[in-house]
This record gives structure tokens, sequence and C-alpha cells, in this order.
């Protein structure tokens, strides 16, 4: 008999998300029946959306609800399948939840991704530069807002696992790439390890004045990670008819404060802003087979920040919006079989 | 000596307009010099842009400063011209200010439309449904979120010179059309006079699930010229992947308050959201005749609300927030010579 663990919302978190927020909660995994398929949860993707699932905010799925196991993209191993999609031993993609071990109905098997497997390329990355934090960088800046030879890009929170991907994206397109990013480590990582052409510190005084110094000709795109005032900087500086693609507004995600952005920048800078979201696209393992070429051959880096234990899932998911990570943060709940 | 008028800007103005936040001053009209134009101001088109540049908000254009006379668009009679750009009696259409007279330069002749004559076709109308306001409706609605057959289109401050145009080109065009409009009177015109398919009162209680059911399948288009509460319901009810053309926010414009917008929408509903201008576009001439034939042909209803007398325009201007006009504002400051 195997058991699992479970992480059920229990209330929902005001500010930062605290174990309280959650229940863990063991039972014995059920046995498998015929057109099921018993998953082994190895790593979590920790990503911004998960805060967002915790509220009643509206938003693209419908809430987590209170009592239920939380809902979270993750990357798992077929211990035991008693269905024709899956065999034991597939690598599996999708929202298996926080939790030790997932069933996968056949009524649901369309929603997760039998993954090749790729020699060389560690599991977070899969999750990371190669999975769906990647496949948005790249929809960004190639369906949403593409950006041309010799355009100036900015992204904002470019040190995280979207962000480093699409200014890296952004450099083998030909763009000027300049990052926003919290503390002077980060800034350094973005210049001198991922080739960025400029990085502007927004913890550091003076930040708005290095923003300009740093795109003199204007910004033509803007990858959208952040929102709030390091949106409102961006848009500042943005030519006459630039495009945006608006990924993530994380600046808010902890808040319940009502935003107080303005649209009127949309009409003054007569600005195009996409939101999208990379699941929308069909066909991703055509683009995730590009981005894996591309981590292979060493054009993009891929960087990982990966935590342990499920447990430690409702704390660990706070260092997207501390800083303290760089690159994808993944959690291991358990070592591959 | 022809004497002229000129309303320059004494202070800017909190919440509506007042006559005191303008000095009416009388001078005679300067002798023209080789390469000017002197034009008599016939008509002054009022619009929410006016109070926009009485601001120093960040906008499209310098804010008028102080002092100076205020900007705005006109339709005026060429009475003098030691020019070869125009010649007495010529129709001129550009910013020729809130006074009696402008004399044109010809280094800014560019910024000035000589007015084919339209027979049929009164002169306030070339300020509204043929001119700017016309112009934006159709830029809207075919560059910037082209409305297709079937879908749902809803225009904000639909009673409006734009909006009012708007929505009778989204039904040339084969959409549903919902507008929305303060007052039962505005709406019976929508749906009596204009064929609008729904209209929605939004100062009546419920407003919000009047458009819900206005809108059974959701909204495709939203062409917006209102922004703030009406927005909010309306993006509230878009389809995944909907276009918003965004052409207005007049609920900000007299307004000091900081708009508490949220671009998290955007994201939840996949919107491409654009702002546009209708002078970015080339080519105009060939949209105002499209116009012009709508109008001419009935397909298109042109309704204008005339006010008399320039040293009434900074109070007439009021008009356009307090919702007691309907189609096109214009001024009427002398007759056609």
């Amino acid at each position: 008999m195997l058991l699992n663990r479970q992480l059920r919302l229990k209330t929902r978190p005001e500010g930062l998300v605290r174990r309280e927020d959650f229940d863990l909660v063991e039972e014995t995994t059920p046995e498998i029946a015929e057109g099921q398929t018993l998953v082994r949860v190895l790593y979590l993707s920790m990503d911004p959306t998960n805060r967002v699932w915790m509220t009643d905010k509206p938003q693209y799925m419908p809430p987590v609800a209170i009592g239920e196991t939380m809902r979270g993209l993750g990357l798992g191993r077929v211990v035991a399948s008693r269905s024709n999609h899956f065999a034991e031993g597939d690598l599996v993609q999708g929202l298996l939840g926080w939790q030790d071990y997932a069933v996968i109905d056949d009524k649901q098997a369309k929603q997760f991704a039998k993954l090749p497997s790729h020699p060389g390329v560690p599991l977070p990355t899969l999750l990371g530069a190669c999975g769906f934090s990647g496949l948005t960088a790249y929809y960004g800046l190639t369906e949403i807002a593409p950006v041309q030879p010799g355009e100036t890009l900015v992204v904002s929170a470019a040190a995280g696992s979207v962000g480093s991907i699409a200014g890296q994206i952004g450099k083998l397109k030909g763009a000027r790439v300049v990052g926003i990013a919290g503390g002077a480590d980060k800034c350094r990582y973005l210049t001198e390890e991922l080739g960025f052409d400029a990085a502007v510190d927004y913890k550091a005084e003076n930040w708005k004045q290095a923003l300009a110094a740093a795109t003199p000709d204007g910004v033509h795109v803007n990858f959208e990670n952040v929102g709030g005032a390091v949106m409102r900087a961006v848009l500042g500086r943005m030519v006459n008819g630039g495009r945006v693609a608006l990924c993530g507004l994380i600046a808010n995600y902890n808040s319940n404060e009502k935003p107080s952005d303005d649209y009127s920048i949309i009409i003054v800078k007569r600005l195009t802003v996409r939101g999208f979201l990379a699941f929308d696209f069909p066909d991703s393992q055509r683009a995730a087979s590009e981005l894996v070429g591309w981590v292979r051959d060493g054009r993009i880096k891929a960087e990982e920040t990966v935590a342990e234990g499920l447990p430690n899932a409702p704390v660990v998911l706070n260092r997207l919006f501390d800083g303290s990570h760089r690159g994808k943060l993944v959690l291991r709940v358990a070592d591959d079989i």
C-alpha cells in the first residue's frame, strides 16, 4: 500500500502563503480501476499562477476550493497503468497537484502530456526552459508581440523562469534586450551570463532614470511579468505603436488591494496590449523541441532553483515573490524511479 | 480691420470647465504675410480631447500652455490667402483653435485639410459622421478591431459622436450591436432610430444584469469610449480572445483621481487591447468618402447638437460629460460666408 500525502487548501492566504493555510493529509493511494493511471509526482512547478488559484479573484480557471488538493503543474513517472494512454515508466506532465501520487482518469488523459525523453536535459529543465515557462516566453515573442531585429525589448522579472528565457529569445531574434530585476547580483547575471544588453535593478534608487538611459530609442516590445510600478515605468518609455506581451502581473498576486492601473497610456501611445497563456497554443511539442535544441546547443542557458519536500510547497512558493530564487523554481517531491 | 476673439487658457480646470478658466481676448487680426492664409472659423468640434489638452496629464500632444489660445479642431473658410496651398473660399479643416480667425503658415499647411465640397452634407456633419468622429469609428472597426458578421459588438457612449457611428458601422458589417448610453431616451434612440440590436442604460439599476442579458454569447469586440465602471463591466462579458478598440476613457477626463483599472482581466481573457487615434491613419480622404456615401444614402444617420457662440465654448464642452447632447457636439462660431 502506497501512502499519498496531499496538501489541501484550508484557508485562502492573505499576502504571503503560510503552512497553516494548508492541511497535510496522508491517505492510502487508491487501487486504480480500469481506464486509470497512477503517477508518482517527481517535481512540482512553482508558479505565480499557483498563488492566484488560492484566491477567489476572477481568473482563467476556477479557484481551488477550500478542502481541495492544491492544483499544480508537475512532472511524474507512471508507476501503474490500466489505461491505453500511458504505460508504466512514461514521463507525464500536467496538473498532477500538490501530492505524492496522482490518479489520471482516461477522461482527463488529454490534459496530460507524455514527454519524449530528452537525453542530457535534466527533469527540472523540462518544467522550466523547455516546459511551460520556456513556451510562455517563446509564444510571447513569436506569436503575441513578435520582436524584430534592432528593436528594443524590455523584459520584467528578467531573472525569473519566463523572463530569463524571453530575454535570451529576444537576443536570438536580434533585439536589443533590457532586463528588469531586483538586486545587483541578478542584474549582473543577466548581462554577464545571459547576454542581455543592459539590466535595471528596480530596487536601486533612480531605477527609472536607469531604465530611460538603457532605452535611448524607447521600447518597442515589453514582455511584462510584473505589473504595477515596474510596468508603468516601462509603458512610459514605449514608442508610439509599441506592443506589450502581457504574461503576468505578479505585483498584484499577493495583494488584496485594487490595482490602480491606468489604461490611458494605451491610447496616448497607441499601444497593443495582448494577454496570453501558453497552454492556449496548439502544437506545443514543436515549440518545445525548438527550445530543447537551443538549450542543448547552449544558445539558451537554463537555470533552476530546486527546493525539497512536498510539505514545504506553500512556503517555497513565497520565494517567487521575495526574489530569493533565480530561473525556474521547482520543488522536488521524490527521486526519479 | 477684422476683430479676432480668442479664448486663452487661464487656469487648468478642476472637474467641469468654468468660463473663468479662460480669458476672452479681443485683438485685431494681423495682416497676413507672404506664405500665409487667413481662415474664418465657422464651426468648432467639441471633443473630449479638448478637456484632456487643458490638463497637464501625460497625453498624445503637449498640453495647452497657460496663456495660449485653446487648441481645437474646427472647420473654416479661407477669407484671404497669400499661399499656394489655399485659395479664397476654400473649406479648411484642422486645429484652427478657439478663436474667430486662424492664420495658417505654409510650414503648417500639411496639418490642415482642404475639404472637397459635399453637396447635401451640412458643414457640422463634416466635423461629425464624415469627419474625425466618423473616421475614428471607421478605423476602430476596420483596422484596430475588425468586427465579423455574427459577432457581438458593444459600444460605450453609444449615443455620442463616435459611438453612434461605430454602432451603425457594426450593423453594416453584420454584427450584433449593443450600445451603452445614459438614460432611456438615448437607449430608445439607439434601438429605434439607429438600428442597434439592444441598448443598456448605465444609469438604470441592474444595468450590469441588463448588459449580461443583452450579450448572451459574450462580447467579441468592445469599442470603448468611456473606461471606468462601464469598461470593467464590458470586459467582464468578453469572450476569451476578445478585442478592444480603445478609443477614449471619458470617465477619467474630468477627474484628478488615479484610475483604478486592472490589467489582469487582459490576461484572464487573453484580450487584445489596442489604443488608437484616427489621425494616425494615412489616406483619410478615401475613408471619409465612404462615410459621406453612407450618410448620403441613409445607411448611416448623422446627428449633431449645434451650440452657439465662441464665448460659450468652455461651458458647452461640459455637455460632453453631463450627457445632455446626442450625436456630434459642435459650436457654431460664425455663419458661412
